[in-house]
């Protein structure tokens, strides 16, 4: 995952959302230009209860991200409203081994569009980088990705019916 | 869509992201207990621009908006991380016809629990209730949510491969 173009505070939460959606729905790692609050800290405690080794890295610059994925045989997925339907393409992307998916905050360069090997819409109509991160990384894994182990962790929740029951390991 | 247990101020943006999946993904209308900000006014504009009758109702305390869903014959689904896992109950949630999907904040009350038909999981890792919501729509719609039309609007997106391309009606 890499997040173009945040605009900062504003932003804090819904870039917390990203990480966590990221990690959850099996992406290895998210790259930030910059953050505000300690979004390390909050990644490694959620890794350390809940499993896992997700992470962050801060500060590359977006061109060489997308550069450094391309040269490692990654699909650059631009997730756009003004790209092209999601179910249109999802047959491709499957088809794709590794990906690199950027997500543009309000303030994405324009450059992003043509550097991305492919500009993709869930829906086209405006509402939230969160929801269409979460669609593509579900769509392009089959659903595969919500059986997930995140192997050893501190707590496990136990799925129940109507209640919360959470196991300490 | 039911939104409970809001955190106010540090939500805001949350809320906002909750109500623009809800009408880009095909639901009719989302209830607030309260909100800070004009997102009545937000959505209109969205609306106007982008075509759709979404709204939000303000106000009705989350008992009542239960109770009237069950009497219309909804299931109510109640979206939480200590649930049941989507995977394993979507056959089961795509017979329902009609449906009130409830996203709970932090302080959702533990009664939602058991006045819910449903306590589904988008995995059992913490993620975003906003993530969930766009799953769940997009998984109990089986991606049809993705071909909806918004009808008269007076913004209109034409899918590109590289750019932006939007066309006045």
């Amino acid at each position: 995952m890499l997040r173009v173009g945040q605009r900062y505070v504003r932003d804090d939460r819904t870039l917390t959302h990203l990480c966590l959606v990221s990690r959850a729905l099996g992406a290895e790692s998210i790259y930030l230009e910059d953050v505000e609050k300690d979004i390390l800290g909050t990644l490694q405690g959620v890794n350390r209860t809940w499993g896992g080794g997700f992470s962050a890295v801060l500060g590359e610059p977006w061109r060489k991200v997308i550069r450094d994925a391309k040269k490692e045989g990654r699909a650059v997925v631009h997730l756009t409203m003004y790209g092209m339907p999601l179910q249109e393409k999802v047959e491709e992307l499957r088809r794709q081994s590794k990906m690199l998916i950027v997500v543009g905050g309000p303030k994405v360069p324009g450059k992003v569009y043509h550097e991305a090997d492919y500009n993709i819409a869930v829906t086209s109509q405006p509402h939230s980088e969160i929801a269409a991160l979460a669609i593509v990384l579900h769509e392009v894994q089959g659903g595969e990705e919500l059986k997930r182990s995140f192997g050893k962790s501190r707590l496990r929740i136990l799925p129940s019916e109507t209640g919360k029951r959470v196991v300490e390991s």
